[in-house]
């Protein structure tokens, strides 16, 4: 189910097929259905569909009705996920697809896993475009101080997104001693930096270095290359709308495949990880009761809401946008 | 409940009282209250009703107010079933119950059970009345094969209903064997037959015999009295709506009382006959769900369609001109 | 949560302190927030509250926006109890709450509890104030015979609710013998007076006294100084409406610091008093279900209605007035 639309995903060999999840008869769900050569069979009354939506067979009936058909969707398998475009398939483009860091991908060693929110995606964008949140829900489990919420990152507008990159300090982590890969137990500073891309992806790539490695790079962009890197983090985040009220959020992280990290401390972060996540649930759930109670109530903003309203404002100018391209391919038809 | 109404039922001797179960006081379950002699007491403030309605005592309180009557229905208790007229009771009519089998039928030996679904109680009349799905819905629990499937009955309407007869072939089930009253073995195919009637009735008989029979009888209806039947069953079903999303199925089937059919036989029958109704319930509140997604969205029919639009028809046929027939009785009192 | 309203309480120093409980940045519940010296800390991005509701520090930014302010309203700690006045702050008024018996009143031995009820508050309102109900949803837990519901009480208007008062004589009880004072075992009558009070306060006194007290007085208000008192208590009750469907009711009760009545006999009465309310409560929720069927439909109303329809009367009375006073405010400003 992906914007209240329910959706069958299945493979046919490499091939990955995203189908409406509703038999043309009597929109019982495909996916209590059977996969035969050529196509799946609705196990309600039978009707049989090729993987483009086509309807190959009704049982005991020879015609079969052009409207018999299933609505099918663009898809593509990239970096451990299934990309499915809900739009006009005219207007699909795997550049759309924001770059991240798959589960079998050689140079890291990522863990995954997924929650589901009882809540409307935007608060999680929201959420995951304002680290501000850090230093009090995850106060504990990131271990993050107050100092960290009173600093501002640096923002950049892309095309599909906003990136989002700032210099974090000693003072804004409870613990920030980290062993080097000399073996010397030193203050960490760390540099991070993560892409949010419509309509909910995150990739970030967190890498830490020696206490004043920021003051080297004047607080900027540093040179990867010429940094003393103790350790170098990816974590791919996806926000999954799947009806008003229901979400669902897949998150993958982990370091370099190079890493001396012991897999039982990689456990370990992973977990905290997910107990940072269930916080952010909480407080979302919590949030999305209030806003229910009085919906066109209007929030005040700040200026650590400059992200979150970039990622709103481009979702809705690009939902208008595909819509009208839509509307005009229509009316040039001949 | 039935179509939302709450209903209470209680006996007065050998004579059913069907009544709302709504108190005119202050709306309180008149089913959470006390049969006296002479009715039945709400239990919350008192108020007192003979079964016709009326009300015959408010304590504390000479008055009683013409409006202070509970609606009653007009009732009958036929073949082990309570039959409800939640029509207008002018128009109540006992011709209009269909023929089934009592429990307490001594030529019978029936079992009985009941469902609730999640669903309107249309899809259960769609399903009742298109036994296509019986090949991928109950492929293991009934033992019908893909072939079931391609076969189309003979329709018959009916004032109130459908009838829909056919034989089943061997080839239509995964086993087809079966012995015969002398003893032998023997493939055996059957003719079933049966009546969907308004609201949602069906009365249903199956006849197996040996394999050849229809033939014997060019594959019509066959005479009964001239077929070497291996065995006779009967069942009787009914879908009782309750809200727009719950219904509740009752059901009872079994063989003649001749059948040599031992009771665990019969049980463990009627038990897979029980598995295969999930199996219907399972389907159909996925359907439901998938309907109400976007409820106004047209179906694609087929020919195995036309018994369901049958019913469909004729229960919007008959719901108006129920109405009709009230509106005129009113417009036509002085 | 009280009309919907979510709120947050909490006490600094003697002070309480109540709040909406929604931070005016992104409608987070400030409950779980944090309280620190100078007010209440949202924790989801820090934003800091002072005790009048103003914004006082949003982290790392200097601009409080006069916007970013939580509603405060005017609340009064008074016997044991915390009142919220939910409506225009400038027509609170202290001299509208009621008079009850606090937990810590050493007059009186008070025991609490709480209930949460599926129902509109003025269903429990309707209830409190016609006892009727005692003789039939209490016969057993409370021992009222069915003569009690057949008298009516005396009913005086209050300005913000009504007086209910009445004699109870030993045939409205299935047990009425106690122990006098001086141990003799007699018939007892009763004096019950309650004022039930806007919105949904019940504060009631029931004194035991020998049979034939009642005569003395002409069946009329005792001068209580002039009876042989045998017991006396006292019961404190708060209907509290919390959204159009849920209301939490809070009790307490309890006889005079001096009843002879030992702590179990306390506890035994108390919890039989439980198990009365949540009689009430099935019947009430049942009884919402059945309203809710269909809300337009009318009551037919009785004599014992007369103070429910006071009570229900006062409050939209009163709500008019409140909101027409504060119109005529805001229009006499400049």
């Amino acid at each position: 189910m992906i914007i209240t639309v329910p959706l069958v995903l299945y493979r046919h060999g490499t091939e990955v097929v995203a189908m409406e999840d509703r038999c043309a008869h009597k929109a019982a769900p495909l996916s209590k259905g059977r996969l035969e050569e050529g196509g799946i069979r609705c196990l309600y009354h039978g009707f049989k569909y090729a993987r483009d939506g086509a309807c190959v067979e009704i049982p005991g009936q020879n015609a079969l009705p052009k409207a018999a058909c299933v609505r099918t969707f663009p898809v593509v398998e990239m970096n451990s996920w299934i990309w499915v475009w809900m739009g006009d398939p005219a207007q699909a483009n795997v550049a759309y697809i924001p770059s991240t860091v798959g589960l079998e991908d050689p140079h890291w060693k990522m863990r995954a896993g997924q929650i589901d929110y009882g809540a409307h995606y935007e608060l999680i964008n929201d959420n995951l475009t304002d680290f501000t949140h850090v230093s009090y829900v995850h106060a504990e489990s990131f271990g993050a101080t107050e100092e960290f919420a009173r600093t501002r990152p640096h923002l950049e507008p892309l095309e599909r997104g906003v990136r989002i990159w700032r210099w974090l300090y000693p003072g804004y982590r409870t613990d920030s001693f980290a062993e080097t890969r000399d073996g010397r137990v030193t203050t960490f500073e760390s540099f991070e930096t993560y892409e949010y891309s419509i309509p909910g992806i995150l990739a970030m790539r967190t890498v830490l270095c020696p206490a004043g490695t920021a003051a080297r790079f004047n607080e900027g962009v540093p040179d990867l290359g010429a940094v003393d890197i103790i350790d170098d983090r990816f974590s791919s985040q996806a926000v999954t709308p799947m009806t008003a009220r229901t979400t669902r959020y897949f998150y993958s992280g982990g370091p370099r495949a190079t890493s001396r990290d012991s897999d039982s401390n990689l456990d370990e972060r992973f977990e905290r990880a997910k107990q940072a996540f269930i916080e952010d649930k909480d407080m979302i759930e919590a949030q999305q009761a209030n806003i229910d109670l009085d919906p066109q109530r209007p929030q005040v903003l700040t200026s650590s809401d400059i992200a979150p309203m970039r990622i709103r404002g481009l979702i809705a100018h690009l939902t208008k946008q595909e819509r009208e391209r839509s509307a005009g391919a229509d009316s040039a038809k001949p």
